[in-house]
This record gives C-alpha cells, sequence and structure tokens, in this order.
C-alpha cells in the first residue's frame, strides 16, 4: 500500500487541529502558499492563491457597497501628527501603534507623518473642506488601501502590523440616516460574511471598554473559529457628531442653521481570510467557500497519457469556464494521482472531478467534495449545472454544519464557575450590569472579553450580573477572542 | 440670451489652454472632482470621479496581466534599510526620494524602515527564498498599490509623493524568456493604453541616462500632450541577473548547476490619468475615452415636470445598462438644462441624450457626442445597439485625432537649431551618437531630454549626431517631458 502510505506521510506535514490549533494554522497557511513571513517583523507577504482569496472578497464587498449608494475613493497614506492629535480619545486608542515617517529623502521632517492606522482624521479634514450645504448630504465614501499598526504579537491575517482593509467613511444630515446607515452597514457585513464566506456570525453592539477609540457606539459581527474563540470579523462604528466637533464638519441645514455632520465608519480587513481557514479548515488542511475558492473545480485526468483522455479533459474545463466556474486542470505527469488528491484536499478546492478512459466511456465523471469527502459520479451531458448546483449545496453545508458548531458550543452561564468552563470551549451568553469593573476582572481571571450585546436581548438567564451580583442590565457574549 | 450668458460665464472658470495649459490643467482637475490637494506635502486625494476612471483602467490591465499568466500577491510597504541597499546602483536612484520610518509605537526602531519607492528589494527577497529548481520557473507576480517618493515639485496625477500603481515582477530561467516578457509587457501596455485610453505611444528603448536604476535595459512608451511634451505612460525593464546576484536569487538548472534567475519588472501608474486628461481635454473640460469613462451616457430629461419623460428616461436607462453601459440620469430639478449642458461637456461624458416629450413623441432621443460636439437624433428602439457603435465610434475617432496631433507635432532635426525649434511644440526625431554629453547638453540647452529608441531604426535623418556632430548610432526622440 505504498499509496496509502505516501498520502498518510503527506498528511502529516499538517498538525492535527486537537493537537496544537494554533500550529495547525501556521501549517496550513504556510504548505498551502496563503501567505508568507516578509523580513519586515510583523508584517506578511500575500501569496498568489492567498491574494486570489483576498480579490473574490474584494469584488463580492464592492459590488454590495456600490449597490448601497457609495463610491469609492483613495486618501493619503501619511497623516500630520497635528490631525491625529485633534480628537482626543482617538489618539489615546491608536498613537501607541502608529509608525512614525520622520524623515522625507535628505531631509528631517518638522512635523512627524503618521502611516495611517485608520483614516478617520484625514477623511474628516476633507470633509470639513468638501460640505457646505444640507444638499451635500449625504457623503458615502469608502477606500480600499493598506494600514500600518506596529503590534507587538502577529499572526499572519488574524493581527499584523501592516494588514489590507476597506474602510467606509459617511456623513449625514440626521442622526438617525448615521444610525440607519451604521446598522445598514453591519447587516451588509453580516449577510456577506454568511452567504458568501459561509461564515455564521452574531451581530451586535461592543460595550463602552471594547468600543472604536472616538465611536458613540461601535456595532460588531463576530465569528467562532474551530477552537471556540471569537474573532471580530466586521465592524461598525456610529461617531455622532463627536468628530465632526473635533474637525469642523458643518453644514448649513434646511433651516438654514449651522449644524455639525453626524458620521459613520465601517471595516472588514484580510482577517475575513483567517476566519475563512479557521471556521471551515480540517485536519487534511483547508476547506474554501465555494464562493471564494479561487479554484472551484480541479480536474484530475486519470491515466492521460490514453488517446482522448487529455482532450475530454480539456473540453470539460471549458465547459465548466463558459458556465463561469474557476477550474484548474491538473495535468502534471510528474506527480501521481494519489498526490495530486492530497494536494488538492489540503487547497480546500472544493470539488475534485476525476476523468479517467472509463468514465468517459460511461459518459460521467467521478466527483468528490471537499466539505464532506463523499464521492458519486455525474453524467458529462449537463455537467456544467449539475456542479454549480453542487457547490451551493456545500455552501450551505459549510455554513450549516460552521453554525450547528456555534450552537453546540455557545452555553449559558449564571455564575463564574459556569462562565469560566464556557469560555474554555466557546461563547458564553451571560447577563451583565454594564459595569466596566466585571469586563476587567473577567478578563484578568478568564482571559475572556465581552463580544457583543445582541439586538435580540430577550431570554436574559438571570437578572443578577454574571460576575458582581448587582442587578443586570444587558445580556452580553463573553469569549476568549483573536 | 440669459442661457448663452450663463453657459458662457460657466466656461470661463476653466483657463482656455492656449492661454496657460498647465493653469488649464489644475482647473479640469479641481473642477471636475477627479482629485483635491490633500494636507500632506505633495499629497493627492483621489475624489469618486477620478477614482471611477483608476478603477476602469485597473480592470482592463488586471484582466490582461491575468490572461498572460501574471498572478496578484501584496507585498509589505515597509522594506528595511539594509535590504534597499544591496544593490547599488538601486539604492543610489531611489535613495534620495525616499520617506524613513525610524518609530514604531513607543520604540525607536534600531534600523530604519523605507516606505517603498519599488518594490524590486522585497520581491527579490521573496523570490531568493522560493525559487530552488528551474520547475519553479517562470515566476510572474504582479502588485497593485501605493508608493511613496518624496519629490519636490509635485503635481496631481502627473508627479505625487504618493501615487496608485501596479508593479510587476518576474523571474526566468534564460535571458531570452525575460527579454520576451519584457517585451511583451511593453507590448500589452502599448495595446492597452492606445486601445482603452485611447492614447497613442511611441514604444522604444531608453537611453543609458534614461533607464531604471538597476536595470539592464528600459524600455517605455511615450505619449505626447496637448502642449507638444511628453509624459511617459509605462516602463518595462530587463534586470538580468543584476538584482539576482545582489539578492541571491539563483536556481538549480535542467543541467544541474546553479544559475542566477533573469529579471523583469514594468509598471504604469496613475499617471495616466493624467495622460488621458492632457491628450484628449479642451477649452471645456475632460473628454474622456469611452472605455474608461466612468459615466459613458448622460440621460437629460427635458421638461421633466410633463407625465411619463421621468417614467421613459428610467426605462432607457435600464435598457442601456443591460446592454452594459455606463448611464447617468441627471433628473435635478435645481439645474436649468443648460447648466446641466455644460457641466456634463465638463466632465467630459462622451454621450449626451436629450429626451423630452417631443422625443418621446417621434421615438427618438437627441444626442451629442462629446468629442466632435456634433448633435443627431436617434430611434429609441434598438438604441443600445446603436449607443454602442456610437461609443467606439467616438473612441477611434479620439485616438485618430491624438495620433493626427501626435504626428504634426513630431519634426525632424539634423542640426541643433531644428531640435530647439522641435522641442518647444512637440517630439523630435534625430540621430545621436549614444554619448551621454550630448544628452547633457541637450537638456541643459533646452530642457529636452531623450524619449526612447524606436524598435524601427530605418530613416535616420543623417550619419552625424545632432548635437557633437559625430558618427551617429541611433535614431532617438527628444522631448520636453513631465
Amino acid at each position: 500500500m505504498a499509496k496509502k502510505d505516501k498520502q498518510q506521510e503527506f498528511v502529516t506535514q499538517i498538525t492535527p487541529r486537537s493537537e496544537d490549533f494554533s500550529k495547525w494554522y501556521t501549517d496550513v497557511i504556510l504548505r498551502t502558499d496563503m501567505v508568507d513571513y516578509a523580513p519586515v517583523r510583523g508584517c506578511m507577504v500575500i501569496k498568489p492563491y492567498g491574494y486570489a482569496v483576498w480579490e473574490l472578497i474584494q469584488k463580492a464587498f464592492d459590488a454590495e457597497f456600490k449597490r448601497t449608494g457609495h463610491q469609492n475613493v483613495y486618501m493619503p497614506m501619511l497623516i500630520p501628527e497635528s490631525l491625529l492629535l485633534k480628537e482626543a480619545e482617538h489618539v489615546e486608542g491608536f498613537a501607541p501603534e502608529v509608525a512614525w515617517v520622520t524623515q522625507g529623502g535628505t531631509e528631517k521632517l518638522d512635523e512627524r507623518l503618521a502611516i495611517r492606522p485608520t483614516s478617520e482624521t484625514i477623511f474628516c479634514t476633507m470633509y470639513a473642506k468638501w460640505v457646505q450645504s444640507w444638499r451635500d448630504l449625504p457623503m458615502k465614501y469608502n477606500q480600499w488601501c493598506s494600514v500600518m499598526r506596529w503590534e507587538k504579537t502577529t499572526r499572519p491575517f488574524l493581527r499584523t502590523s501592516e494588514f489590507l482593509w476597506q474602510e467606509g467613511h459617511t456623513i449625514h444630515a440626521t442622526p438617525e440616516e448615521a444610525q440607519e446607515e451604521t446598522l445598514t452597514m453591519l447587516n451588509v457585513y453580516r449577510d456577506l460574511v454568511e452567504n458568501v464566506l459561509a461564515v455564521p456570525v452574531i451581530c451586535g453592539q461592543k460595550s463602552e471598554k471594547e468600543k472604536f477609540a472616538g465611536a458613540r457606539a461601535t456595532y460588531s459581527i463576530e465569528a467562532m473559529m474551530h477552537d471556540g474563540k471569537a474573532l471580530q470579523a466586521g465592524t461598525s462604528h456610529n461617531f455622532g457628531t463627536n468628530f465632526a466637533e473635533a474637525y469642523g464638519i458643518q453644514f448649513l441645514s434646511k433651516d438654514g442653521k449651522l449644524e455639525y455632520a453626524q458620521e459613520t465608519s465601517w471595516g472588514v480587513s484580510t482577517r475575513l481570510i483567517g476566519a475563512i481557514i479557521m471556521t471551515h479548515g480540517d485536519d487534511r488542511g483547508l476547506k474554501l467557500p465555494p464562493r471564494v475558492a479561487p479554484i472551484q473545480v480541479v480536474i484530475l485526468p486519470i491515466a492521460q497519457h490514453k488517446e482522448g483522455v487529455l482532450d475530454r479533459a480539456r473540453a470539460l474545463k471549458a465547459e465548466l469556464e463558459k458556465a463561469g466556474l474557476r477550474v484548474e486542470l491538473d495535468d502534471r505527469d510528474t506527480y501521481s494521482a494519489g498526490w495530486k488528491f492530497n494536494e488538492w484536499e489540503m487547497k480546500g478546492v472544493p470539488v475534485r472531478l476525476e476523468l479517467g478512459p472509463r468514465d468517459i466511456e460511461n459518459g460521467v465523471a467521478t466527483y468528490m467534495r471537499r466539505d464532506t469527502l463523499e464521492k458519486g459520479t455525474l453524467a458529462l451531458d449537463g455537467i456544467a449545472g449539475e456542479i454549480t448546483a453542487l457547490l451551493d449545496q456545500i455552501h450551505d453545508n459549510m455554513l450549516n454544519q460552521a453554525r450547528t458548531f456555534m450552537e453546540e458550543h455557545t452555553t449559558v452561564a449564571t455564575n463564574m464557575e459556569e462562565l469560566e468552563a464556557g469560555v474554555q470551549t466557546g461563547f458564553v451568553k451571560a447577563a451583565w450590569c454594564e459595569g466596566r469593573e466585571c469586563e476587567d476582572e473577567i478578563k484578568e481571571k478568564f482571559n475572556a472579553s465581552t463580544r457583543n450585546m445582541p439586538f435580540d436581548q430577550s431570554g436574559m438567564p438571570s437578572d443578577k450580573c454574571v460576575c458582581c451580583g448587582k442587578p443586570a442590565k444587558k445580556l452580553i457574549y463573553f469569549a476568549k477572542a483573536y
């Protein structure tokens, strides 16, 4: 059974999840060529296979931003220190992790320039210049760019000094409009993360402690990774007039009064790739959701030296591509079929199609779906439609599996013992007094943080705070988090 | 004629090209909301209308890069000084314009980090790690990102401290393959700039003086702006093994020998937007080539308060969009038709469609094409096909007009007087001895530089160098340049 040995050997290059989840993650991202470490501390190189996933994420998200009335712009990456200092909470939150440019060419700069950690300060400066009247509102802009936060501990996709993201920044005439925008974009995120990435999330509002530096309210979507930890997958902030007052964004209202604009911002980043990997991956490697898989179908010709096999495989590829599918034909003759099976399973391609002389004779192809590892046959006649339907089934199954996992790993706690036990393996719903002290104590004792307060606040497990026992005010999720 | 007065007043907000070309350019880019100045020295804010052009350029170029076998990646924006120093010519060329990060958070860095002015150094470092055998070759990667060059004199799109671009970096096993790649990508640029942006270019090789810092050979496409100056619109470099030797990019050849990889790089940037504006624009403002115009057709309902007009206009918009066209319906009732005509002409929308009650009665729409300002009528029945064809005609006409302009403003010089006269209004073809001294003298005297040596070297106007009179070796273009 030389073949089986080889498979075995191949698979053991990835540490099992149960043995060491963190090492499993590193093995997977490096072995599948998603990413590599860069020769700059805390930075990553996104390799073609990883970047292709990001491009598909961008495409889906950008289309939805445009459909909801947003336009893309590009703001400079450098921000003068004086601009950054205008909003006190904001600078306090970000200053410790800013990379500073102090020299330009041969010239020592009079004022330090920050590489943007986020661009509220520069958007606000421009909005203050651009807005005069209520007629100019709303302005709903977004940019795709990289940002820099000088992190001490880093891990590719999850937390790096530089990462890619989008940041939407909007200004509105009324608080109601700003709040509607904030929640609309949170819902856009939820929809895309669930229905494109097949990653289920919980939606809600962040605590005062966990909200964005300078925001009046922050909302988040939180996903559960396979080790039970939370990953904040996207945030949407309502700033009220907080930044507008600091940066002087004023407009003449319909009534002829000078008013401050209401502002929002929202963002997702290459973290989403980390979320995909840690939600769906297994001991064989990646399991990519079909809608962002760079390769949705890999065709493996069997006995490809035999007459007609490669030609038929090429025709099959062309037919599937014509139907809009992303297809790879692996006709390398330097690797065995067994090796290739493992390789493409590890790379998480949703559907494998084998096509050999006997298949062709019978007018079928043999498929294997990566999510369940089930095999079957499909008639070559009309196969594109069948595969398209199969990919949708795979998406649905992956989303359902992940949702079931999340539900099974979410517990309810009414005391600190239950809370401690629950956060070892997943999310914990608990009643909370809204006190910062309780959040700090739980963080200190269990290394767990509040994730968010769900919009549906019904079903409070207790009328007392899980930590201090005082009257509870909010239902909130606790978890260990990335 | 109050209407005419208003039009006149509106148009005079743009300085005529003949009066002050530089001021015309600034008026156009600011008045049309392409760009704004940023609160950071030498940087620009790309506004929605300008960024939408960039997105369309990206889409066209990226598709062609992929079709020619390239994959996208993302490399970190910061480069440790020690990496930058490895290739002597390269660092000499770029060091004077590098922005340096010296502080990360609260920590003073041991080693300065450059914000990438270009990414050869980091690509080379990764390639050295990734390549082992000839089987790994070629590697053909590209990235879309922003780069930073600390410029003293800046102008939006043409020369700014930060700009957006793509940089392709490839490594190959043989010099022949690298040279083929270099010229293939030059040709891809020529094809796209001419057939998508409608900007004609001359192709050729740069002189030793003008080539990229660290390249063995640099090739360029050069466009002629409406003031007769050259704009380098794209470059493609063959590095030979120059960087590979400095960075240790070695591979085991088929014969089992350790060899250095052959390398290329090539790039275009947001400069292309400047090229579009200064090639096609006129005293009314922008004239956008249809294939990258964010709005290809603007529909102006006439007497839109009358029953049925707006409904029919909306149906027309939907029909055109269904045919894949980018359409705006300007139904603002706060502006006069005359004001709107001027606005959309200034913004360079290729086709204007007017639709009033009488048009609808007659089953037609009245069009105006921006390139010639000609008006006519089109039957509403089957209009999408007609407009699609019209946009192609407009593209062809814009390309032809620009090509004719370039030809009419290209002269031949056999002496310095003719050269001096020629570079006042356009390009000059001349014979050249290949001496750096002659390039320097011409730059000093006439502020003109060599642009490139065309591949077709036939038709040398003289066997003596236009400057020193020594035997001529090359036919080359001279021009004043952006």
